[in-house]
């Protein structure tokens, strides 16, 4: 058998721990409080804004589960507003609000360092590599997940 | 600011996902009911019968309280013993029994084609350069990690 730190599914998990706990420092040195989740939904609120949480789930790739109590926290912080949709009544339309796009711009430099970090022991041409065979395997897993991407 | 979608933090998380759904999968198909941290657990306190909780937890980089729900679950499962560490009286020991030797020794080839499967879209030489790449990240970012992994 291969050695288990050898195997992928060990090194996708190893790296996404660092991942977190990276951006989870950088944005705490900061002196902000989000999660990468909180984040990653708060930003996608912000360029479509209305969405409903459900093709907000489709689109950040979280389950719609997670996606509910993602939302319920960033409307407790003041980041986000959930209104009744106007073309369908079971569904809640999210907006950002002014505290959130002010958080969102904020953050921004955190965020950014926070990737630069995760990669640090690349070099610049490796960092090219390897980002474009990581997009690539995901592209082709894509539709093997719990909880595919859903852009368009 | 980079696309939310291209950044090193949202792909890795994607890796993450897709890694996990096609473990899933794969083991749910051949007949087994194991998680990826439940499989590393077993697989590990195999090769070091008697290793206790805490270490156990440091050389698979999960944190102690993550572990112990693991160890009681493949405890409950008749996988594994915790006995009290004869030289520790706060520490238990985890021993694989035989129908945990025999769940892994049975499991092997559903966790080798799901090892396969993540990277199912790249080359054969492709599937190199990723996997060095990105034990080199990784080995980089280690000590930024929340749960560091411990080998030694």
């Amino acid at each position: 058998m291969t050695d288990l730190y050898d195997r992928p599914g060990h090194l996708a998990r190893r790296f996404q721990q660092i991942a977190v706990a990276i951006f989870h420092a950088e944005v705490a040195a900061a002196g902000f409080d989000l999660t990468p989740v909180q984040y990653a939904a708060l930003a996608e609120v912000a360029v479509r804004p209305g969405i409903d949480q459900a093709t907000l789930a489709g689109r950040i790739a979280y389950d719609r589960t997670t996606i509910t109590g993602v939302v319920d926290r960033l409307a407790q912080k003041g980041f986000l507003t959930r209104d009744l949709s106007p073309r369908d009544r079971r569904a809640r339309v999210l907006m950002v609000t002014k505290a959130g796009e002010e958080v969102l711009a904020a953050i921004e430099p955190a965020v950014d360092a926070a990737q630069r970090k995760m990669l640090d022991g690349l070099t610049p041409e490796e960092v090219g590599t390897f980002l474009a065979l990581l997009k690539k395997a995901i592209n082709a897993g894509n539709a093997l997940s719990r909880a595919p991407l859903k852009v368009g």
